[in-house]
């Protein structure tokens, strides 16, 4: 049973904080928050909590908990971790609601200390308490000047309050971050660092801050994550309140992962997977902090794309149309190249504003970069007036100008003023973004009447991408894939460790999987009988639960042409069972006949598999088959059961779509259907349920009619 | 024969210049050089000439060249299109030894102004006068405050002198960019912006700052580039003499090629093929402005990394071992993340040093990323002592750390400022890279003293990367492929539009390729006997010289398992001929003979070409052949004739290398034996001269042998 989403209230917004092994010398670790809570303007009550001092940096301090003969709302515990126990007692006994641990010693050091942390989450859990930590470096409300932290950095500065909340697995990370939204001015709503997470988790923080009403972005370093189900209930709500989640995931490559595991105690699952996850919620994927911090500010100041003529209803895969408006043509063909590497379409101007342009720069080109040349250091209004029809014209979803320095320009500001104020009054212009030089007190300006400002002409496209992520990612309402569109599939054995190939081909057919034209044949007359009905060549397969690497022990021959070779096949796939028993480990088998089967003649294989992912489940993955499977490694994923645009992604992800384009003389196959193959293996995994191990359907044929079966493995556990 | 390399130094260090269409008011196109080299303190001669007024801007006019009577250096030419002719003879009749032309209307405005500019270039080669022009933003030199332009960009200041050169084609970039490098604190030695190129090109200026004593880095603009040969003569002139190129090529994409194309007159070639010519050169390339700016500060500032133990000898491809020291596991992670992408080993820490650290801080990592854990913050000598040691220990080429905002605590930086002292005064330890936040007054004293400082992680890994790369350019001593090991070919015919598949397989044989055994028959009769001696199966395939297409028309037979097969095959494909004269547009061509070559097994396919590019002439290109190539399109490309290095490098960049790694129970094939063949299929192409037009070897069969080509196609130019 899911865990239930837990509140975060009383340690996000508590009206009462007791500070559990306080200090009177503010820069301890027991110390600082109260220096934080008092300098910095926090307005609820402040309890230290010291047996020895009758008043903590000027505040009266209280012997116990106990003695304090009323319930707080947020204990902040700095005691070691052998009195944690002793802690969370005096907390329950208060009343006491949430709890942040910034004690170290628990499961980042050992069994002895896992044990511990165990207990204390036990404890949490059993009185009600909301624990943040242990070994973490607490959390802050920015609006409500709540600083649940011993890190001094607040001293040093705080961010501008705003609508971006920030959530980190690590410590050091989420200071380091801190500081860096200070420099970038970017405004923060919430900030929490989870550590060794006993109780609340990354996801747990994202759900409750995607109902937060201060927060609209939210911000995530995450090393990995123990509770998939958490995770994707959280990026569920999050994408149900239309906030976007920008995630920075390390641990990327292998040695990553491997400084990962080491790292924390967390199970970091195959980094394709969390991939899967992020595509499936539309997760924005920060691959720098740079990016990390940009993708905040673009998310949380930037309007999105505004629709256009040829927006049919914003799919979950629309790509919103860009205008680049450029004065260098050189730096408008930097941001095409980024454009196109990002899949934004770039139609040319409309013949009305393109005429009006050229009438008036006779070298300007019209097409998309539209570079109005740096002639408009003359004519400003010529550009500004392009910029207007562009914005208006209905082709576009976005409108990218690059003016270099021309926003400093004397001549040029009021004119840009005006136009960009005139657009923004316009509902259903397309938003602008700027990239330039522009000095700060203009840069706000613009940024205050909806414009964007960037230095890199290719963050401006970065960002109209991901502003046409985050509309598409609000606009789609599609639910989970459903558990009503599961085939009914047949009774599966209770010891079996996995189905014989007859089975899982019978099984895949039943979910409507196309599969080689078979038989089973228990001997060789009944082996040719359906070799005839099928039409030759065949193939003669041992078809055993046991033995799955049938090949290694000569139990398959393929492209077998007249009955006579499929006897002599036949004899020789039967005897791969002593073959089979007589390897080092193995024994012996019941025979259970052989597969005949219609050798599929294609033009390629895919290989579609459906795997358990520890943290996450049943994890869908397709990709070309064969050699191409080693070389290019370029396997797609999605969580499993698909969704059509998830399957149809994956194909084009994995570059499988190619093989259904029609090239080298081979006929197109719509993509549609392949997509729509792909669900169903993923449907028919599902529907074995818990049992499901792998499905694996290696090679799946290309033909004319979309990807054949030619063999499968079903492994199963208990 | 090539251009002589020009000479800048009347352009850029000039004694005395000229300003033709001088104008009194300092924002006109001809007021504003004489504004700032006043203003900007130019040491030389300024010499207004206007025919109007006696004095412009407080300086004595000269009503014409003529009247002057002495050459100048320098002439900045600021008159319409229409009247530069007669500029031009004043100049030669001066004796002016450089000229900027301003003036637009030339080339980029059509047919007329493209006569107009050849006759100005035309004119310039005769008299001796070097032209920088027109349709350019000009030249400036910082060290000597020469400013020949007529952007005001310079009097909102100016970055500070360093030794970075910047060279760009366009003017408006230009512009730009000399504002970011202001913006970043970016040294600059002379800044060149060439327009038109109607003389000098990208590649002369590259190849005079390759030369100069102020300039140690160059940073490049490209759209394109006419002169493939000038352009590879500067790019080895700057490799020669140790300075690093980086290039921001625009053109990347489909999209952005075309933009290219219809925004400057160069013939922007194919972008795989100026990759393929960056990489032979060593050649830095940015994918964004801001890692253009920051490869500029990085290889301007940067110590290339230390030889270290395992080092013989900084090979072209050797890549240096990094230290990742850290104070946040998350960052150490994402630092590995980027270093194990860029191929950066991170070997663990040697056992004393790691002793040490682990004595220190029990819960340290000493694994590489090394995490010396926020306890550092009270015990900072731990840390210092662990940088020193992994510096020192001689294990990796560079070190990089991660402090967070370590470096501003007043407890840390004194200790720091010591190790780095010490650092750097010991010539042979490892240079360490910083990265966290640093206030600005440390972080100079940190670059003063060898130690470049990064707030994003990633970029400090690839700081190490890039300097990585300068080093191996630097120490890289092996001259152009030698002409001498080109191999002697047989003769071909002068009309020939193409070798017969026979004709080329031969003349790759004599270079070494091997190719599939194999004869030419006549009659059927012949055909057998050559498959009798060969060994079945065999293919049988129509060899002729007009028919290059020959599967298309039938004359192709493969498979062939006996004599009857081949005999069949041979009628078959004798009448292809037939077939093709019937075709539309086909015209009757002599019977030449049928190859009969040996079916040639393998586990694979390659597809390795040669062609001519209009730009850089012969370049080869590399992949998985079949399927293959349509769906991933990872073809790698290099200079023709290829070294082994290079050859060895497009095997791993077009992923062709995994076919030879002995997956799936095919034997390993060692790579240098298949570099060794695809340099041996360049130079066949190089040796057939400027008659080749395409050599294509498809497919290239992957055997225990290593590649055997299967087929192949050479035509031909005239």
């Amino acid at each position: 049973m899911p865990d239930p989403t837990p509140d975060l209230s009383a340690l996000l917004r508590p009206r009462s904080i007791a500070v559990i092994g306080a200090s009177s010398q503010p820069e301890k670790v027991g110390g600082m928050p109260i220096r934080l809570l008092r300098e910095l303007g926090y307005g609820g009550r402040v309890h230290p909590v010291n047996t020895a001092s009758a008043e903590i940096q000027g505040l009266p301090a209280t012997p116990s908990l106990g003695a304090l003969g009323e319930p707080v709302d947020l204990a902040i515990v700095a005691v070691p971790a052998l009195a944690s126990a002793d802690v969370m007692a005096q907390l329950a006994a208060n009343g006491t609601r949430a709890a942040v641990f910034f004690t170290s010693g628990f499961a980042e050091v050992g069994e002895e200390g896992t044990r511990m942390q165990q207990a204390l989450a036990e404890q949490a859990r059993r009185h009600g308490i909301t624990l943040l930590g242990p070994n973490c470096l607490g959390a802050m409300n920015l609006r409500e000047r709540m600083f649940a932290t011993f890190s001094p950095i607040p001293l040093s500065g705080l961010p501008p309050l705003g609508d971006v909340g920030l959530v980190s697995q690590s410590g050091a990370f989420g200071a380091y971050a801190f500081a860096l939204a200070r420099e970038a001015g970017l405004g923060l709503s919430h900030w929490v660092t989870t550590g060794n997470e006993a109780g609340l988790q990354v996801a747990d923080v994202i759900e409750w801050l995607a109902h937060d009403d201060d927060t609209r972005v939210i911000l995530t370093y995450m090393e990995g994550c123990r509770d998939g189900e958490r995770l994707r209930r959280a990026l569920a709500a999050a994408r149900a309140a239309g906030k976007p989640v920008v995630v920075a995931k390390v641990g990327v490559t292998e040695a990553g992962a491997r400084s990962a595991q080491s790292h924390t105690a967390s199970l970091a699952g195959e980094d394709a997977v969390y991939q899967a996850v992020f595509d499936e919620y539309g997760v924005h994927r920060a691959e720098s902090l740079e990016a990390f911090f940009r993708l905040g500010y673009v998310l949380s100041r930037g309007r999105r794309p505004s629709r256009w003529h040829s927006d049919s209803g914003l799919a979950a895969d629309a790509v919103a149309p860009v205008a680049i408006v450029t004065v260098s043509g050189g730096v408008g063909i930097m941001m095409a190249d980024r454009a196109e590497q990002l899949g934004l379409p770039m139609p040319p101007m409309p013949a009305a504003p393109a005429e009006a342009l050229r009438r008036a720069i006779p070298f300007a080109s019209t097409a998309n970069p539209i570079d109005v040349t740096g002639q408009i250091v003359a004519q400003p209004r010529v550009l500004l007036d392009a910029l207007r029809d562009v914005a208006a014209c209905g082709e576009y979803g976005s409108v990218v100008a690059f003016l270099a320095a021309g926003a400093n320009a004397p001549a040029l500001w009021p004119e840009l003023q005006r136009t960009v104020a005139a657009l923004h009054d316009t509902a259903d212009s397309a938003p602008l973004l700027l990239c330039g030089l522009v000095a700060d007190d203009r840069r706000a300006w613009l940024e205050q009447h909806g414009c964007l400002v960037f230095r890199e002409p290719a963050h401006a496209i970065e960002a109209v991408a991901a502003l046409t992520r985050a509309a598409a990612q609000g606009a789609e309402s599609r639910g989970e894939p459903g558990a009503e569109a599961l085939p009914q599939l047949p009774r599966i054995p209770a010891d079996a460790n996995a189905l014989s190939e007859h089975e899982a081909m019978q099984l895949l057919a039943e979910a409507g999987v196309p599969v080689a034209p078979h038989g089973l044949a228990r001997d060789a007359d009944e082996a040719v009988r359906i070799a005839e009905r099928l039409g030759y060549p065949v193939a003669v397969k041992l078809c055993s639960r046991e033995i799955l690497h049938k090949s290694d022990v000569g139990g398959v021959a393929l492209n077998l042409h007249d009955a006579d070779a499929v006897r002599a096949a036949f004899a020789r796939v039967r005897d791969a069972i002593g073959r089979h028993a007589a390897q080092p480990g193995g024994a012996p088998v019941p025979f259970e006949g052989v597969v005949v089967a219609r050798m599929v003649r294609g033009w390629g294989e895919l290989m579609v598999g459906v795997r358990r992912d520890p943290v996450f489940g049943l994890v869908a993955l397709a990709g070309i088959g064969g050699t191409a499977v080693e070389v290019f490694r370029q396997m797609a994923f999605g969580l499993a059961p698909l969704s059509v645009p998830r399957a149809l992604a994956m194909l084009r992800d994995s570059r499988a779509e190619a093989l259904f384009a029609g090239h080298r003389g081979n006929p197109a196959v719509p993509l549609e259907r392949v997509a729509q193959v792909l669900v169903r293996v993923s449907q028919a995994a599902a529907a074995i349920g818990p049992r499901l191990d792998t499905l694996e359907i290696n090679p799946f044929i290309v033909t004319t009619e979309g990807p054949v079966a030619a063999d499968a493995v079903i492994t199963l556990r208990h």
